[in-house]
């Protein structure tokens, strides 16, 4: 297992005893979506470990089914099809898939591919006249994310990027509270967002395909947090690179950035990425009339944390069983998640990464 | 009551209820300091709220006794001698207090006044031919910290900075478990260090007084941190000022100012200085084989924190009343503190306080 996936699974395993909690009063409790309506059928697209993730925890939704497959890999395909009984007819490659156009059973594809490749296949789907949903970062820069927003508006499709915190019932209670003014004026956020990623040969550290190093995958975490506690879009971004290991982290593949960001209102947030240490995964904001801490903050397994009420005791529901449901009730309910998870949320995140390479490149202040 | 003395205090009322903590055994078995020798004689210069601290503290020292006092305020003199039974002739004014090299019962002066003062009231003392042991920061600048170690070499007497931390006992159990490689190559640390300011019009937000805002006061709380938590010394920095209230936080005094550092090893610090928010006083450190978070970090009560190992359990006791028999110590028997607490110390942080108003200013990264 890489070293990636043990540090977000490490303390999802106790998820798996509280079947009970999957009830449909309290798989919405937290994000109020209906459970009443249409199932959205879905097909996932790469069939690697996070994609496995989200077929398995597909398996307890209540409004979204998974249905098909894409993949280059025919033995993937038949392991996926007798473990979750999929049918000849829902099965594609990376050469075929644009003739989903043409398959009644399937309304939305989960683009869970590197994420060199999430724009074009992302566009190829929307043509095809399916929803799109794209796992995150949604591409490499903030120009892919606005042609891949532009092409689902012309298709007329829905695109939606795989913000699943979105959906967690911690973070979304510590949103209502500073929605609520419970924090009173927020003024810091901290963000450290990292790990020690395992196999130097794998497509993350590949700049081709990942666009990018620990920002693209760990550090987007910060980028996303600091916007959604703080409740503000950032006017200015600084950064500092520092690489320690230039075999592993080639050019191109950022091993630790720091990073920080102002606010209208003054705030300012301060946060780390990195491919390179490990024990963070924390959130931490201050305001003028309390604070939260999490940590993790962004793991898969339970969320942890607290305010200056006291714990945050929420039980913990698996996030992408949360998302997928929350998905087909935004696609088909109307329903407004807490914070957008659409192809505009994306285009933010990917604005501000864009910002912080820069930032870190000439050592400059970059206004957004 | 100000709001940084409230700060400050708010978790110190445990240790009054630990009065057996302070046997001598226990007294140094944090920092491994000889308790036995001569009694350091002290003079405390400026008798406000922090000088009546140390006073306090001193009481329950072993090594270190208050024996005079040099203020402004003849009634604060007056209540100070009843008070701690303090002779007549061992009380100075700042006028007078030259004549403190004809009086063999002073042996040291601790200067306690505003941080504007502190260089050339130093200078004094060492030319009275007393030791001097200053408040952090020891000037305003780097510049004057220097003049301060030149002038006390000059005179022959010590020159000590009122790094209190540098005696904590779980502060010292930290730096000894890095020392011993426990967290492996430390990679990062953060610092946050901050509070709300109450009345403004105390001296600390007078820039003729402070030198700067909360830089001078806390935010070098980050700096020192960052540097006995790493073992190592900043080779660069990089700073980014917020000011939210320009009325209260006038030219010259930083309301809040994050900034970063980075060490030869490649690790990096972020840290956080601010007179505008609550909640803080946290470090954090990773490194390749563990982590350590402290918080509070370094106010005066208790020390609360945990590694990877497991909680600190070492007993509070209180940092002034270490630091001053620490202090003879260092004096007398020429014990080494676990990191120095000398002038030269003092200088490292002001060039690195130096750099921080500078990168704040220009948008640079300053080298060191």
């Amino acid at each position: 297992m890489s070293t990636r996936r043990k540090f977000l699974e490490k303390i999802t395993a106790t998820s798996v005893a509280l079947p009970l909690l999957y009830s449909p009063v309290n798989l919405f409790a937290a994000s109020e979506e209906p459970c009443e309506g249409p199932v959205l059928k879905v097909a996932i697209m790469g069939l690697g470990s996070y994609g496995t993730r989200v077929a398995e925890a597909m398996q307890a939704c209540k409004r979204a089914k998974l249905v098909g497959v894409i993949s280059g890999t025919p033995s993937k395909i038949k392991k996926w099809q007798s473990k979750y009984g999929i049918p000849e007819k829902n099965c594609y490659n990376y050469e075929n898939f644009d003739a989903i156009k043409d398959n009644a059973d399937i309304d939305a594809v989960y683009v869970i591919t590197p994420n060199g490749l999430h724009k074009d296949q992302s566009i190829r789907v929307a043509k095809a006249g399916k929803h799109v949903i794209c796992e995150k970062p949604m591409g490499v820069n903030a120009q892919e994310g606005q042609e891949m927003v532009d092409a689902c508006k012309a298709a007329n499709v829905k695109l939606l990027i795989g913000y699943r915190m979105h959906f967690e019932p911690k973070t979304v209670a510590v949103i209502k509270m500073r929605k609520e003014g419970k924090f009173g004026d927020v003024k810091f956020f901290q963000g450290q967002s990292g790990f020690t990623i395992g196999d130097p040969n794998q497509w993350r550290l590949d700049k081709e395909l990942s666009g990018g190093g620990a920002m693209m995958d760990i550090g987007i975490y910060s980028i996303n947090g600091a916007r959604y506690m703080l409740g503000e879009e950032p006017i200015w971004v600084t950064a500092q690179e520092t690489k320690t290991n230039p075999e592993k982290f080639k050019e191109g593949i950022d091993e630790t950035i720091q990073f920080q960001m102002g606010f209208p209102s003054g705030a300012v947030a301060n946060c780390l990425s990195t491919y390179n240490m490990n024990h963070l995964d924390r959130f931490f904001m201050t305001g003028s009339k309390g604070f939260v801490e999490m940590k993790p903050s962004t793991g898969y397994g339970p969320i942890e944390g607290k305010t200056h009420e006291g714990p945050l005791t929420q039980p913990h529901m698996t996030h992408q069983t949360l998302q997928m449901d929350g998905m087909a009730a935004i696609i088909y309910n109307g329903t407004a998640p807490i914070v957008p998870v659409d192809g505009e949320e994306g285009v933010k995140d990917m604005k501000i990464i864009d910002a912080i390479f820069k930032a870190a490149k000439t050592g400059d202040k970059v206004m957004l």
